[in-house]
């Protein structure tokens, strides 16, 4: 039986082998729910950057630049961190330098897998039928917040577990855990997560709207995939 | 309030500040349950070692030596990691040095607070009791599984959270998690825990007793602190 692993921060990356796997980065709030909303409205591919000054210069390249930090839109970039930002007719064919707190770093520490795609509850049928599909082992990579264990990436780690356990094993305790927790808030996320700190955060921000959206399943049926440092429509 | 926050894994400790806070280390299985049990049965002071070879030498100066890697004794120690073998009557009064997979880790990298204790099911209660009388904020540092996130440490971590919602504040989504999952374990913990990593591996070893054991809450009223290198009661 192949198997399923949960990496609940990317500060834990060093413990886990990325050769042969596919990796599921996954960070809710907001930046794969983003990417995964870009790439569903026609957007031609995103390229992740650690750096804010490395994703700005592209704007030189003719790209769309989205850039975000503490939660909020950075000064002088194209584009922030709500996927509402992400449906504009004006963005389809384009390409986008895409960076963020957390989302874009757990990227950069998944570089070395075998492949690489971007999950959110958004897709997470489209990302499980692709994974069907494949003979790799899985690991899913949370994006967490600075370094630190989040609930709302965990949960949707749970959630695939859950669609996978017929034919994925958990590995570890963390996929055991990702998925008791994903049974007890799957009725009502948008509840269970309103002591989360970071929903908490994005509330201060008025970003409301934005949380409920990310917590949406299955709106788009595409698979984000990540080949030579662009994200494509798979 | 007072804030209460939690360390998943020891890997983790970069990212929280130590001082000024108490730390409780727990290791369920079995380090942090061995050692409250040692002190229960008035073992004089266990002084915790990273590397075996440290420890091992300390026979030479009247230390009962306790060594533990991957579950197993070590070979030329007096003592594993089995809780039974810290109730003999040969030890009361006696000084161990002391070195196991994962709990002598967290210990090591929670140097620094303004205070370490140990914490496991056998003396919840009693550590709860103390932390009340305290004013610092309190970070419980799971132990885990060489560096990764394991379930019986974070139960551990839920239960005390819970016991302490009353006074201290979830600072983060770790203790939000620990707490949740506390909460679906708490009537039957031992099952919860069956298809756990390390219950598993335990299985394999025959120590199924350990374990059982190790899930007791309230065996024993003492609170080990460690001050100056060395666990004593405090």
């Amino acid at each position: 039986m192949k198997s399923i692993d949960v990496c609940l921060t990317p500060d834990l990356m060093p413990l886990y082998k990325v050769q042969d796997r596919t990796i599921v980065v996954v960070d809710i709030l907001r930046a794969t729910s983003c990417m995964t909303t870009a790439i569903a409205f026609g957007v031609h591919s995103i390229t992740p950057f650690a750096k804010l000054e490395d994703c700005l210069a592209m704007k030189a390249m003719d790209y769309f630049t989205a850039g975000e930090r503490d939660g909020k839109k950075v000064d002088g970039f194209d584009l922030g961190n709500s996927p509402f930002e992400y449906m504009h007719e004006s963005l389809r064919g384009g390409k986008i330098a895409f960076t963020t707190t957390n989302g874009t770093q757990a990227i950069a520490r998944s570089v070395g897998a075998d492949e690489i795609i971007i999950g959110s509850f958004l897709n997470l049928s489209a990302v499980s039928n692709h994974l069907r599909q494949i003979q790799n082992n899985i690991l899913i990579v949370c994006a967490g917040w600075k370094g630190k264990f989040n609930l709302e990436d965990t949960l949707f780690a749970g959630a695939l577990v859950e669609m996978m356990k017929d034919q994925f094993e958990p590995e570890c305790d963390a996929p055991l855990a990702a998925l008791q927790l994903y049974q007890c808030a799957k009725t009502d996320m948008h509840a269970f997560l309103q002591n989360s700190s970071h929903v908490k955060r994005l509330a201060r921000l008025n970003v409301v709207e934005d949380v409920k959206f990310c917590l949406t399943l299955d709106k788009y049926d595409v698979v984000p995939v990540m080949r030579e440092g662009e994200i494509k429509k798979l």
